[in-house]
């Protein structure tokens, strides 16, 4: 293996107003509380036995492996928001499952859909969910904001 | 070097429909034989005496480097299309090339014009070719589906 | 830590047509010296006491994590440009900033833009910017071009 696999996973997410869109979202991550670290995205896999922890500090400027998914919108009074979802499987052995999902819409919507993805893809392959969990965020925008959730994956 | 380099690379390519566009990528992905691995995107070289192997199973939630293409469709009777070509050079000192390519159209199509482009790449650095290898992947729309071609890096 | 954290890192910038919009990148790759490597996209820091060097040559096919930004135009006479900024703290204990910005226009504004971002991003944090560096590049497009411009991580 080029990388070693994480052993740890927490999800957070974020909103922000910002300068610029980018700004928004490096203001989303910030108050997501991983704004002062390089996040990897990738697709979107929890390895077997990797443990979910509560939310850490990480060391500035580490890379971090993350699957996530943010919407900016420059529209005021527009909700965006952004959910992730994580199926977890009855047979420890197997990985689990990140789905994410962004767009227009109430953070309620989002983070059903997001769900539903994340059972949908259990049930592709043809694996039992021993428990689901997700988090969202909506966000209505005054000039230029941005959300994001996102898994993170360490260890 | 903060990663090491990879030292095998294969070839895969994958198609499905889903339940959203995130949904048919994963089953692209699990097609493909890597959908329970955490991909990450890179552009698109092949180290030099990188070997090439048949797709081997890789280990659930491995974060895994990869070039690859994809493309979704929510058109029925749409046929998209996704290729890789790689072009390894005459001097086994040097790196190959890796292009992607993805869009509405046949599959032939694609991987020729995926194969012209790493021919291009290589014109454009003054290496000669010493062998030229892709794979593509066509796919007509029922309600909602992703091809995926990529070239998977390991070692 | 799944990766090592970078403990150096550079700026480039490189233009190119090319025979495709991925050719074009490709090429503004090579021409800003990192044509033959593996980048990593990240989001965007720079680690404590990481130091600033000059570009080096990196070894073919090596993986190399990066901030950086990319635009492709196929409009014959448009011209497009891309840019990087770096804001570094005064409290040498906290992180740089790294913002990206690519669009239409001239390499003069969008620089000013990106360096904009930065300051911007350092003032969210409350933190005291001691040094902004940056670097961009326009082109004016022949058929097909793309400009790059990026932030190197490497240690």
């Amino acid at each position: 293996m080029i990388f070693k696999t994480p052993t740890q996973y927490f999800l957070v997410s974020g909103a922000s107003e910002g300068y610029t869109p980018l700004n928004a979202f490096d203001g989303a991550l910030i108050q997501a509380g991983i704004g002062n670290t390089n996040i990897v995205k990738m697709s979107s896999i929890v390895p077997p036995h990797c443990k979910r922890i509560s939310p850490i500090a990480l060391p500035p400027g580490a890379l971090v492996p993350a699957a996530y998914t943010s919407i900016t919108s420059d529209v005021p009074g527009e909700i965006i928001s952004a959910g992730v979802a994580v199926a977890l499987p009855e047979d420890e052995n197997q990985n689990g499952l990140i789905m994410e999902y962004s767009a227009k819409g109430e953070r309620r919507k989002i983070e059903e859909i997001v769900r539903d993805m994340a059972m949908e893809g259990m049930k592709l392959r043809g694996w039992k969910i021993k428990d689901l969990k997700s988090i969202a965020i909506g966000y209505k925008i005054k000039k230029i904001g941005a959300v994001l959730a996102a898994v993170v994956l360490w260890g």
